[in-house]
């Protein structure tokens, strides 16, 4: 890793396998928290998420380069964070609550990721790689803000 | 971890462990750099971590509780991987622009944290504590959009 374009490349792939990460976790949340509004808004994420897996292949298409993962280490910490909140939580108060915050955990990692990622597609002149970019992030930013609400207006009032 | 206030303990025992894991990990970011704004920024918001510790252990202290941490995976893969940025670069260029990254990946971290952490205290009626923990936010904050600039207006444009 040489260049900004290695850095660009490299993280590219370091998100990839993290949304691809995040289709096997998402399921696991949705499934364990019992509030239907949270539910409901992880089992949205994870559709978009898998949207966001197409568009980064699209991204990597339009840098001439194959779609591949690269073990993000990160990513690993915040999912297994995520399981440990589902583990130890006894009871919905607690557990809708922590998976909430697991999940705005993961969103500002990626909201961070893409910011870096379509800033350097911009400096480097990827310009559709940008412009894909700048929509993931987009995404990220709507779904963080969404569960935020969510978590204010419902979640902890209920606690 | 039952309620609310059970799920409020045990995160802020995982940002402890996390901010006195940053106390050691962001030295040697600060070292393996040469860019020197992004020393220096890196150097400053260490000290500023430190003082988070401190402020973690009046917020400890003012809901009568001994501060001690717990193992925070999100914040080890974090870590983790900004160790991995600085194997793998080969040069200035991509290690500066691959730091900068991973410690706004850091400050999101903190950012989503903190923002749960003082909804929870706002929510549990401790006062104190919600004010001393919005103050560490406000750092975040800055210190996220700090390298924001420092990125947009140096680093990734030398690239």
């Amino acid at each position: 890793m040489k260049t900004l374009d290695d850095a660009f490349r490299h993280t590219l792939k370091d998100v990839y396998y993290a949304e691809k990460a995040l289709t096997k976790a998402l399921p696991k949340m949705a499934s364990a928290v019992s509030n239907r509004a949270l539910k409901s808004a992880i089992e949205e994420h994870l559709e978009e998420t898998k949207g966001q897996v197409k568009t980064l292949e699209r991204v990597f298409k339009s840098i001439g380069e194959k779609a591949s993962g690269e073990k993000c280490d990160a990513i690993e910490g915040l999912i297994k964070e995520s399981e440990g909140v589902i583990e130890e939580a006894d009871g919905a108060v607690a557990l809708n609550a922590g998976v909430i915050a697991a999940a705005q955990a993961v969103e500002h990692y990626e909201i961070s990721r893409y910011g870096s990622l379509r800033e350097w597609a911009k400096v480097l002149g990827h310009d559709e790689a940008h412009e894909l970019l700048s929509g993931i992030l987009d995404e990220e930013k709507a779904a963080n803000n969404k569960l935020t609400n969510l978590a204010v207006s419902t979640i902890n009032k209920a606690a």
